[in-house]
């Protein structure tokens, strides 16, 4: 739950192509987290096509749900662009000339080549009657502030870069103005446990804490198919005090956390086993087969990657495991090329054939054939060999191919992080 | 512009983190894609927060707007997900257990250790009394629908890899019956060549065939890394017709096309490229570098790829592409790891290595550092051997690190598709 009091704000995103999912409404989470960061509440998000009743519509409603209004698009000069007019007809108030931003959008059309404004365009340099007009600095459509019934109105253009532009410019005095509390949040990234799994550990936890340690402090899931992320929120305060807080928190969790979560600013944990690796001097190598390189391409997403990862063998075919990284044709013929053996030997093969410190073999069933009684679609084998001593862990994944992969390339990592941070339950 | 007309759709996406922006509302704009594809028209969105009253006011708004209401979020097992309560006890629907979502939650947490369902999961089993169950195949949180007042409510969770499986698998039946006048399309998926460069070759081309043949078909052209997909549409009459009307005017452009298009149902050049080494009873292994397993990947995201694919070696580091592909340390010394000599070496290497017909080597700069005047970042050397005779390109991608790796991949993949079915500019 949030909690209430300061300023709140809702988002009017207008524009066919939101609707029709042909541009994804980045304006809107962008606009989220700058308001956010300043204290300022979003409270609802509308989105409405280019269409004038729709627009007002959302108007009326955003007016009753928040103090400060932000709408986005709409603003440009061809006849989809309905935002100003319907918001000047809504509050009765007329458009009329805005001294200057006629004159910023002469120059600008001059130094274009033009000799004047194009007809098209002069309607750019109206505003409705009482309105502030606010500089694009990078466009011609200009923002526009009004207060109405103390709610204050922004219209903004629907392009990224102008949004910005104006909302850290020429609007930045106002919301300064408007901006409560800071809001300070902490996320700590797990992975290896369900959403359900990680809160029945989790919520009895924080009950048992001391209500100082939580009081005021927000906690939300987010979960994905690597993992769930755990956002603390503080509001108010300095930023020092809330990591304190935080801190103090975790601190009080990590009987629960420590098992399962791993340190890495973007959140993946790719980034957290390089670290590790690049800490102690070591390189590692894999020896992929359900996962068939997504495990090496997690790694080598990440720039740099040649300092920790050498390579690997993709051991698909069972013939390439045997041939390739000395797995026991015979142990793989008794348990199946999904056994731990396998992945043991997959694993310490790696090491010895590249010479790396540490290595990390994947054997399983991604589905939707090959799966069986004894081994389902899903079943996955993970090992994980620091110089020779492999250790293996067998998991059941759920969902289709995809997720299964994914699934198993991130718990083979995962593995990889708890082996070189000495961590034990997350293997 | 979509038709007017026919069903109307709106999206509520609930969730603290869109409002705060923590995270981007793709769903609702995949929704949106989805849903007008079909003819299902969208016209409005709704954001709110994880607080019941304003799921509430959303819902009604929604219900008031269009025919088709979809809500994403707020339908896992934690305090926070509040979506399937608040809608229950709004339509006056007590929540009962379903017993087929029951016994999958069951199998679910039973194949992952557990003896039954945790407490906390059991409410996942409950739907409004009335509703219908969609399944979620890789998740624990069912989708449901209900209707209420001739209004279609669909609840979805807001993993998106749960949603789109759930409305392209348990509710496609639903839309299809929802889905308005038969829009026809065709997609020819090509890759290799630039939106720009391919519509410079393909407008004086569409000028010139007979009216007859293109009339009332629109043409899009939709870019992303991996190519251009062009998107022929007609509106109205019979599939048979369109098909027909399709086939004329892409073999009148097939000259400019020929080079570049592939023969994919999911528009994967992996699945043409499995295809083409299925029919043959061929197999491929590669030999990647600066793509880390990312070719490898794409192949194996195909269920079934064993049949076609065996492996390889990821030679990240030069000394695994001498040790383990026999590429000559002198050349490579002399040329450089990103050249032509050790792209051909790799590409041959992993063919005698892995004995298999087909072999794939790549080896280039992903950036962002590493680069050099002669060799910048998104220089890559790719090279096919077909048995012994191996045949090599040089790219240079723009981008970032990804999008280089993802093209470098793309054109991998590609350069093996026209060596099988023996084009030639393409590769």
């Amino acid at each position: 739950m949030l909690e209430q009091g300061g300023t709140t704000a809702a988002v009017i995103s207008v524009g066919n192509e939101l609707l029709f999912g042909e541009t994804v409404d980045s304006n809107a989470a962008w606009l989220g987290r700058h308001l956010s960061a300043r204290g300022i509440r979003v409270v609802r998000g509308y989105t409405v096509g280019d269409v004038a009743a729709d627009i007002e519509e959302s108007l009326d409603l955003a007016m009753d749900a928040a103090d400060l209004v932000i709408v986005t698009g709409g603003l440009g000069p061809t006849p989809d662009d309905l935002t100003k007019a319907v918001v000047a007809r809504r509050f009765g108030r007329e458009l009329v000339v805005d001294a200057g931003v006629q004159q910023r959008l002469q120059s600008h059309f001059r130094s274009s080549g033009y000799d004047d404004v194009p007809r098209r365009s002069r309607g750019q340099a109206e505003v409705p009657r009482g309105a502030r007009a606010l500089e694009n600095p990078s466009g011609t459509a200009p923002g526009i502030l009004l207060e109405v019934d103390d709610v204050h109105v922004v219209l903004l253009p629907g392009v990224p870069a102008e949004l910005k532009d104006i909302v850290e410019g020429a609007l930045a005095e106002h919301l300064n103005a408007l901006s409560g509390p800071p809001t300070h949040h902490r996320v700590v990234h797990t992975t290896g446990l369900a959403e359900t799994s990680l809160a029945e550990r989790l919520e009895p936890k924080l009950g048992s804490v001391a209500d100082d340690l939580k009081e005021g402090i927000d906690l939300a899931y987010l979960p994905d198919l690597q993992g769930v992320d755990l956002r603390f929120t503080v509001r108010g305060g300095s930023a020092d005090d809330a990591d304190v807080r935080f801190d103090r928190l975790i601190a009080a969790l990590d009987e629960v956390l420590g098992p399962w979560r791993f340190e890495a600013d973007g959140g993946d944990i790719a980034e957290a086993v390089s670290r590790q690796l690049r800490r102690r001097g070591w390189r590692l190598a894999v020896a992929e087969s359900c996962t068939g390189g997504l495990v090496a391409k997690r790694l080598t997403d990440l720039p740099g990657a040649s300092e920790i990862f050498v390579g690997g063998i993709l051991a698909y075919d069972n013939a390439v495991k045997v041939g390739e990284l000395d797995v026991s044709s015979e142990e793989l013929e008794r348990d199946g090329a999904v056994s731990e053996v396998v992945a043991r030997q997959m694993s310490i093969g790696v090491v010895s054939r590249f010479d790396v410190e540490v290595g990390v073999g994947v054997t399983g069933v991604a589905g939707p054939g090959g799966g069986s009684e004894e081994k389902p679609v899903g079943t996955v084998w993970i090992s994980t060999s620091v110089h020779d001593e492999a250790r293996a862990s067998l998991h059941r994944f759920s969902g289709d191919r995809e997720a299964v992969r994914e699934r198993a390339a991130q718990a083979a990592l995962a593995a990889v992080y708890r082996r070189l941070v000495g961590g034990g339950e997350g293997v």
